[in-house]
């Protein structure tokens, strides 16, 4: 038995059949999933933590992860043994070794998550799952500019799930784009750190604001206002894919994968 | 009791789920599904009959269908109707009536089929149920200068699976695109008629030009042969996407959601 190193991977998934990230009796979580991976390998009961505790029905195309471990597989080529132990709705992209005391919750991170909205007559089924659905027609350039208001440090009480546990609601977002491709409109927002269902919360407002109900000026009174009744609703999980976690300045080298 | 009328239907759903368009017994299909749908709302035993019979696992943007009823629906109306009784992995975008003697399947059509492969060093999962993945690097010039040996009038016995029943094996494909967007590339074959697998083997061939085993004097001698064995593997179900079928002067004005 070698000594312990701690491995990092960067983790991508199909939230439909997963009930979120956190590991949760009786049901399917990526966490869960990569913890079962890692004790098949090695035998060893991992905690599998995670940068982003996403919820049930979210998607995401890098979440990072860390486990210790004393196996000897290479750090680097951990990801491939553990994908043949995982089904393909969790697929993870590369392993690497960080040091013992580093947790990707922990360290200075921009995450950029993507809300997207299909905006035609009909769901197309074969997007169904990837995107909500808004029938009637979308101004993206009114939810572009109503948007704008968000950006920067602000109290995003308003935009916080009832129920948070959050000692602080001021979060900073450092950009969204709202982008029209055809009948898609993806929403893309970065930011050091969400509160409880933000990003969906900002999502289900921006929606409103491209049907015409709300201007740049409501925005601004919404914020202000820090009452999350103020706001539109809470988007479904399946428009929402986590997109990517920067790691600032993680003190090492990072490789492909994580960059 | 009103006199019959015959509904076309225009119809997207998601092949994952489904055994295909055909019915069959004891398996979800999307003609079953449709069926029983009718049944739902009409009482009546229609038998639902499609423009094209896709495999298990095959997509469609838009397949047509048509059916007889006696029922007073509008017909225009229909399709908001079934959609009512359809899961939401099936569509019905639009509906009309046609002349008792239509039949999508024995009138003129082009159809467009598209089939996505993911080139990338791994399959991310939320793309995985519609694209087939290729990990080794794709040159998507070679594959188009290759599928333009396919365009026109040929042959095509080598891309047509055994055990076919077809009386004739030659048919006229009027167009092939072959389009790189990131990681993704889309094969997009339009014809007036396939050969049971046809687009699929095209897709195999290609992809096997793209990693440059073959070559477009290759792709003359496979035509050539008329040989299955010659051509590449049959590419997996869950690529191809029946895009559209265009009908060529049905005779009466197609609506929206037909055109």
């Amino acid at each position: 038995m070698g000594s312990m190193r701690r491995i990092m991977l960067s983790v991508s998934y199909d939230g439909t059949a997963l009930h979120g990230w956190q590991e949760a009796e009786g049901v399917r979580t990526a966490a869960g999933d990569i913890k079962e991976g890692v004790r098949q390998l090695t035998g060893e009961e991992a905690q599998v933590s995670g940068a982003s505790r996403t919820d049930a029905g979210v998607h995401a195309l890098m979440n990072l992860a860390v486990f210790d471990t004393a196996s000897r597989i290479p750090p680097e080529r951990f990801y491939k043994a553990l994908n043949t132990r995982l089904q393909e709705d969790i697929r993870v992209r590369a392993s690497m070794e960080v040091p013992p005391d580093f947790h990707p919750r922990f360290t200075e991170t921009i995450k950029t998550y993507r809300y997207s909205v299909v905006n035609s007559e009909y769901l197309d089924p074969t997007r169904r799952l990837y995107a909500a659905f808004c029938g009637f027609p979308l101004d993206e350039e009114r939810m572009a500019r109503c948007a704008a208001e968000l950006v920067g440090e602000h109290d995003f009480a308003s935009f916080c799930a009832a129920g948070s546990q959050a000692q602080s609601t001021v979060r900073t977002v450092t950009s969204i784009e709202v982008l029209r491709s055809a009948d898609r409109i993806d929403i893309r927002v970065s930011g050091r750190g969400f509160l409880y269902n933000m990003v969906r919360i900002i999502a289900g407002t921006l929606i409103e604001a491209g049907r015409g109900r709300l201007s740049a000026g409501d925005m601004r009174e919404i914020l202000k206002s820090k009452d999350r009744r103020r706001a539109g609703m809470t988007a479904p999980a399946r428009g929402l894919t986590l997109e990517k976690i920067n790691l600032i300045s993680p003190g090492f080298l990072l490789t492909e994968g994580f960059i």
